[in-house]
């Protein structure tokens, strides 16, 4: 059947259609509301319009907006169309690039004299929305090289003449829609009728194609939605998340600092960052005591031998902070980028037989490693950060029982700090080609069917992506989902095969033979610093009780009621109870609002009623006026929301 | 009066004496008793035979075996003494040099062809000793260089004659007793029969002059004392110093290696010393917060510049680790020799009012301090160290009551480790030149005074050393005394007006001014390293029961009371003590041996009929067996024994 092609859906089934079928009649062909949502498709593996003719057997999905591929389509015809709405309202704008970036997308332009500031989003939103509504179809044609240059000649836009310049002809297209054409590859979605809801919301300088030579133009970032209510969402995370920013709550709070003079991406903790900090590490060690680790403590640096013999001074030597010489001997250190090699080095400090095994290393170790001073970000992306490191040395028989017990360690974790939405990635070999591994085939096959089972066994939510493991070993990365909906990458426990080999780690088997154990690197939190960054931005600093900076505020309502409030606060000090009595003389209004400010659970006000009966009035964050009640209650209840999240591992 | 002489004593007596009055005549009139006692004598700051003739008015010291000087004439005396013993029992034996040491005397010889090993030493000692009841008397002659070279150079005492190519005709004396004579300017004690017991301690090989082209001579030390109970006990101490020596228990108990890859003088803390370090940790943790003291915790590098604003670079920047350079930007960092100037950016963090001081940082910090290989030498003498570091700011009128709390603190925690025996240098300025100290003649006076007037009132036994203060204040040095007499430094406390001015430190008063804080750096522990060293020293790792890396071992008698071992050994967990239960197959015996071994407190034996009555049999370490009791009254006992160390601060 010469005019029929075969096509391919992710389903894996095999369907026949007409020759020059397009992915909108694939979707029509299943139904008229999969129809309405495609955005784009993505034939053999590259995306194309929806409307484009497919002429050859192909493999096709359907993008829609929940994927990362529909979505970037969607925010690049915004893009288009955004333009557009600026030709209409700023006669002789010029236009640069205009692509889709993680979270909308933007305009370079050039408006010649004309200002364009704050006040003109609304304006142009509201042009954007209503050509929208016009359901403009974005059309391609190919173009040949002359043609493309006498249009923007034509239409005197240098940057598009710029741009033509790098371009191949018989490799050129235009799309248009409504009065708008621009030099584009595309592709794009059907019509401008999809968006919905159109936000501007910044817009700063850049230089043309990122030369400081060239000219400086306004980039106009914006983002856009298939429905109103989905932008109405972003723009409360947005507000939100800028509330909840760890660098903003972190210096509110009093959590952490930094100094230009300690250096820059080496933070600074602050009293109360650093109890909270001491907090999560007993808490972990703690659970990690009970869980068989074995705390060691190693330094901070290592001869430049102890990472070539590991392998990290080859692949990150140059990147890397530079080693430190001495005075007046040949010796060369490294501060150290990560505490495995440390680990060997103890495992190798006296022979182990196979009845020793596991044995499991734990350390805080805090590691440094170099960033671009443009990288740095807040505690998330820092030059110094404290890793809740462990390594577990095994047989290779013991890797699926350690992983259980791994997971168990990280979901007691999870479920302490209110993380209650959590998924695992998976990453294993490429099934393809295998050379790139180190370790035997048969170790990798039992080490990767036990991270799969243990998953499964413990019920977690998986997504497995081959080709994804380091050439040491497969792993399991644990992502959490925060308040707002936002991921953020976690602990993670990896496999590896690779440092054994190199430290030529040994146990005497039951045969008495030499046998190499299996190393598996894990750590629950990732990293100190990257942990309270999104324990700060997913609650927004109301950390759970047993974490608080400070529990609980004694508020006296006059100096009357010093001694009273001295007195109820040793009282909650004997039973291990943290914060602080307001002695300012202050009205008792602006001490509950600045105990609201700094986020303290509990307020314990005292005035002349509360002293008569031995009581104190109660406030709960969040919850308001709880009443009074004796101090003995107030305790008991504080314990009990404290032991609520900290049940034994 | 022409033939009187005034002679001052130390107690500021002056008496009159006719001249040529001798140290052991001045004695005499004292006493008889302490006439016998006498060694030498200190004239006008310069050592002297007791016997020899003192001319004008002097400040005289009679020195007795108490001083260092007296001990030091005493043991070069002796040198002199095994010279005479080897002549007598080696014809032809030549002379190098013969000094007292820090313990006892060597004398380097050249034996000729003949042997000296091991098994002559007690031949030696016998000579010793039989010469030594001989009561020869060491008696000074001055002699010209020309008689000097002649008497050599007929005995054919080549390096006696290279000495003499050094000296000046005039300056020379002879000291002779018995049948022995020798090149020395003294002095020396009245006779040998003041030396009762003699030991040779060692032989080793050293060059003439210590340098390696010359002949390599035999280095005979020894010691000597004037009863024999004391050299009993110093034996017995070496003895005893050896068992205790921290690397070698350090090793045995699985506290701490080292790794030659990692390198040298960086500890690597196994699983039991880091528990141990843990402890430690925690327990200064916690008295501290009740000391109020807040926790930070900072980076372990910083800025070059940092270090050159402290001061530290320019005084400290050569001999340390070098500058860490990073790969493409022109930064270069150091790893931070101290906590100091990072405790004073956080200071500087946020604004200071005197309402708010004093503000005490404290901080396990990590430092690396570059060390000579050759100096180092376990943990005593390490290239990377814990400081249990706080910096204290306060105003100068709170520098009196830091101080009191500070030594309260300092007093808990010797307490809480067993250190009953200590005492306290007080550092302060030079009394005659004061132009080298920073800070104001008022704030010195002031923190001078609150010193003193604070150890007193705490009951310090302290001395006072004027001219030992740093340039930037003064300060207070704890010393304690071990188990075997042995003196270590531990703690300090030191007051600081140099880093206030050097980061520009303020604070404002109460009149809105702004004032410098003054700065008090505080370790009770010094370093985690050193003092976990010395308390293995002092306690010959029978740590206190709270510090114990095992507590406890439970022992059963065979394999059938393995569950009933189990079930004991889960309640103790339960109860937060710690240790393990010995399940190898071995015989009782064996397991009690192993866990005295390794210093386990308590060993809970379990059998036939501990399992039905359900009981354990506790043996104690030092103590014995305790009897069998029910498990809750065993715990009850080491919860005790743990509480009283550790009552609260």
């Amino acid at each position: 059947m010469e005019n029929q092609i075969q096509i391919t859906l992710p389903d894996g089934s095999i369907r026949t259609f007409p020759k020059g079928v397009s992915g909108l009649d694939i979707a029509r062909s299943i139904s008229e509301g999969l129809a309405r949502n495609v955005l784009a498709a993505e034939v053999n593996g590259e995306v194309w319009d929806a409307s484009r003719a497919i002429e050859n057997d192909s493999t096709v999905k359907l993008l829609t907006w929940n994927d990362t591929d529909g979505k970037a389509t969607f925010w690049h015809s915004s893009a288009h169309l955004l333009a557009e709405a600026l030709e209409a309202l700023y006669p002789g704008v010029k236009f640069g690039i205009g692509p889709a970036i993680e979270t909308g997308f933007y305009y370079d332009v050039d408006l010649g004299d004309q200002k364009f500031s704050q006040e003109d989003f609304k304006k142009v939103e509201d042009k954007m929305l209503e050509l929208a509504r016009q359901k403009e179809v974005y059309a391609r044609t190919p173009m040949s090289k002359a043609d493309a240059i006498a249009y923007f000649e034509e239409k005197g836009d240098e940057y598009k003449l710029d741009l033509l310049k790098d371009l191949e002809d018989g490799k050129i297209t235009f799309y248009s829609q409504g009065n708008f054409t621009d030099l584009c590859r595309g592709p794009h979605i059907p019509d401008t009728g999809f968006i919905k809801a159109a936000k501007i919301l910044n817009v700063a300088g850049a230089y043309w194609r990122g030369n400081e030579n060239n000219k400086m133009l306004t980039r106009i970032y914006g983002v856009t939605f298939p429905k109103q209510k989905e932008l109405d969402e972003y723009l409360h995370m947005l507000e939100e998340a800028k509330k909840r920013d760890h660098r903003k709550l972190g210096k509110e709070l009093e959590l952490f600092t930094f100094s230009e003079r300690v250096g820059q991406g080496l933070p600074l903790w602050l009293p109360k960052g650093a109890a909270l900090r001491e907090r999560l590490e007993n808490f972990l060690r703690r659970a990690q005591v009970r869980a068989g680790y074995l705390p060691v403590v190693t330094p901070h640096i290592g001869s430049k031998q102890l990472y070539v013999t590991s392998g990290h001074y080859e692949k990150y030597g140059k990147d890397s902070f530079q080693p430190i010489h001495t005075p007046d001997e040949d010796e060369e250190f490294l501060l150290k980028p990560m505490n495995c090699p440390h680990h060997c080095e103890i495992y190798r400090s006296k022979p182990r037989s196979y009845r020793d095994l596991p044995v499991r290393f734990a350390e805080f170790g805090t590691v440094y490693r170099y960033e671009q001073s443009g990288e740095l970000h807040g505690l998330t992306r820092v030059r110094g950060f404290t890793q809740d490191d462990a390594h577990i040395f095994c047989r290779p028989d013991q890797v699926e029982e350690e992983f259980m017990k791994v997971i168990d360690l990280v979901q007691y974790v999870f479920k302490a700090l209110g993380f209650n939405e959590y998924s695992a990635q998976i990453s294993l070999r490429d099934q393809e080609d295998r050379s790139k591994y180190i370790g035997s085939e048969e170790n990798w096959d039992r080490a990767e069917q036990a991270i799969i089972s243990s998953a499964a066994a413990k019920g977690l939510n998986t997504v497995i992506e081959y080709g994804e493991a380091a050439f040491y070993g497969p792993k399991l990365d644990f992502m959490v989902k925060d308040a707002l909906g936002r991921k953020w990458q976690l602990g993670t426990i990896q496999v590896d095969y690779n440092l054994p080999e190199r430290f030529d780690l040994e146990y005497t088997g039951a045969d008495n033979k030499k046998y190499r154990p299996v190393m598996i690197h894990r750590a629950p939190f990732g990293s100190l610093e990257r942990f309270v960054a999104i324990l700060i931005e997913s609650t927004a600093g109301n950390f759970p009780l047993w974490l608080s900076p400070e529990q609980l505020a004694v508020l006296p309502i006059s100096e009357k009621y010093t001694d009273y409030a001295n007195e109820i606060f040793l009282m909650l000090q004997e039973d291990d109870l943290r914060g602080y009595v307001d002695h300012r003389d202050e009205k008792i209004g602006k001490k509950i609002r600045d105990a609201e400010v700094s986020k303290t659970p509990f307020m314990l006000i005292v005035g002349e009623k509360e002293q008569a009966e031995g009581t104190v009035s109660v406030r709960k964050k969040g919850e308001g006026d709880l009443g009074s009640m004796p101090i003995g209650q107030f305790i008991a209840l504080a314990k009990e929301e404290i032991n609520k999240n900290l049940l034994k591992f």
